[in-house]
């Protein structure tokens, strides 16, 4: 039951949920032994903070429930591929996994910083990938419609 | 009065100010039209969160200050080159000058990602950098000296 699909799941509800607030639909969970322990949805409208993205809140939630700033233990379940902001975050939190749906061709980090990653985290990305993506899309033909 | 070295010598007393705090002694301020609208020391100890550095911190508390996300009329001062997630935040914040003091040759965001500013972002570095490496080494030698 508990497998990357299911988390991935959760991670679409998160943005299903930002979505709702007018905010792009990211979301991201933070897991670690199967268990969720950080939830965050995009809220960079919501706070005026280009820095909001859903996973450094999550980053931030999870680091406060482990009482600890390194998640070398947890898997980050996001529906986009993160920027380059965000590996970089992941990057000094040595998450140990990266699981994204979406790849994101424009701002994703594999466009900028191949390297950004800490060298023992693993990454896969593609999963739910057509449910991730075309929340993306549906948001933006719905914004350039308005 | 106002120049770059002025505004350094701000940067540099956040980054005093965090190490007395117990943190890695780096500082940022963010310019506009000649005033300090943010201020900031790296707060990763303190707030037990890696994505608490100094840069992060300015660049929300400029974007609450102006009330709005973008900086591109600012100059952000921060003593040691921004890494890859700074780098990254600086970008979606569109900021329109980054001045820093001593490079990074570790993690600094010219190792992993060079075209991760907005293209729009000019950057000057080496203001006061004797002044803001020592501080880091200093920092690191007594660490390691305990």
């Amino acid at each position: 039951m508990f497998d990357d699909n299911y988390f991935m799941k959760q991670a679409l509800a998160e943005a299903k949920k930002a979505q709702s607030q007018g905010e792009i639909p990211i979301g991201a969970v933070v897991v670690c032994q199967n268990q969720i322990i950080a939830r965050a949805g995009n809220q960079t409208e919501t706070l005026n903070d280009v820095t909001a993205h859903a996973e450094m809140l999550a980053i931030t939630a999870a680091a406060n429930t482990l009482g600890g700033k390194y998640l070398t233990e947890c898997t980050l379940y996001v529906t986009v591929e993160p920027c380059v902001m965000c590996a970089g975050a992941l990057s000094w939190a040595q998450i140990g996994r990266i699981v994204f749906g979406a790849r994101d061709e424009k701002r994703g980090y594999h466009v900028f910083a191949t390297n950004a990653l800490h060298p023992k985290t693993t990454v896969l990305g593609g999963v739910m990938e057509t449910e991730c993506a075309e929340l993306m899309t549906r948001f933006f033909q719905n914004k350039r419609s308005k």
